[in-house]
């Protein structure tokens, strides 16, 4: 299917064989895992489905998810963790131990040189309700909604300097006209 | 809501005011949308529910969905983009214009130094037959299902070498044991 009005280079039908192919997370390398838990738990109100803890290889891994009111979590840990590995929109970061206590160690936000991954986007009822709970919360702003040409739009940064994109829906319909 | 058995360092009880808040997309830039575009949609099934092209700043975003069979996305442009914006789990590639005719020009992984972003992950009904899907895709492995410590967990190469793991949920249960 192609939508109205949108021409894409290289793009083919849907193959059968992707059937229940789900983009489930996306992984980020934390240097401190209290900074961080706190930050998307507290200001983004993610929760930790499961925690993984590799002591062989000195590091643990953290899924999060912005649960939804319709969502039905199973308590059972088996039948969370096959949960948690069959949603979408998941974020997973990786602790490797003992980062969290080095003054000069810093993970690479991929925004400065050499660039790659560029940010994680959350979207959000009311952009402006969203900014205030920021302040609130003393998070660091890349762009303000009414800075730049993206009016509406917000960056800010995690403990890690990785940006975010806080976006309300239907205030997008007009982007790129 | 702390569920059973995770025990985790800063993590609060979820806040009212981010009721409502999604992880929308994340954000890679590509060298060719050629490319990326056909891979992301031959090989992992998605489609382009936008593209939008900014002229004056010579760069174009593609925001990407793995559309399920349940999913209702509206014909008309501006409704499509508000549903776009509403959801979880796409993708957003990013195109600086002209990148993909430099034949010494790459992205930065985030996996070789200096680290920071991970990769992205599918969930997948069969990871043996994505993994023969692949095959047949001619698509770049990092590990096969069969290798290293984790094993039925694939993770491959898009176009610019970002990484995306493979996983197939029901067989993560045992994961950290």
């Amino acid at each position: 299917m192609i939508f109205q009005g949108e021409q894409h280079p290289g793009v083919n039908a849907t193959p059968a064989e992707t059937q229940g192919f789900r983009l489930n997370h996306t992984m980020l390398r934390i240097k401190d895992p209290e900074r961080s838990l706190a930050f998307y738990s507290r200001v983004f109100g993610m929760q930790v489905m499961r925690r993984l803890d590799f002591e062989e290889m000195n590091f643990s891994l953290y899924f999060l998810a912005k649960l939804e009111e319709s969502d039905n979590v199973p308590e059972d840990t088996e039948a969370r963790t096959v949960w948690t590995f069959s949603q979408k929109g998941l974020l997973e970061l990786t602790h490797n131990w003992g980062t969290e206590g080095q003054d000069d160690f810093a993970y690479h936000d991929g925004n400065a040189e050499p660039q790659g991954f560029g940010h994680i986007c959350f979207s959000v009822p009311n952009v402006e309700a969203a900014q205030a709970w920021f302040d609130e919360h003393d998070v660091t702003f890349v762009k303000r909604a009414d800075q730049g040409k993206m009016k509406g739009v917000i960056f800010v940064k995690d403990p890690d300097g990785y940006w975010i994109e806080v976006i309300q829906a239907d205030r997008m319909a007009a982007m790129g006209d």
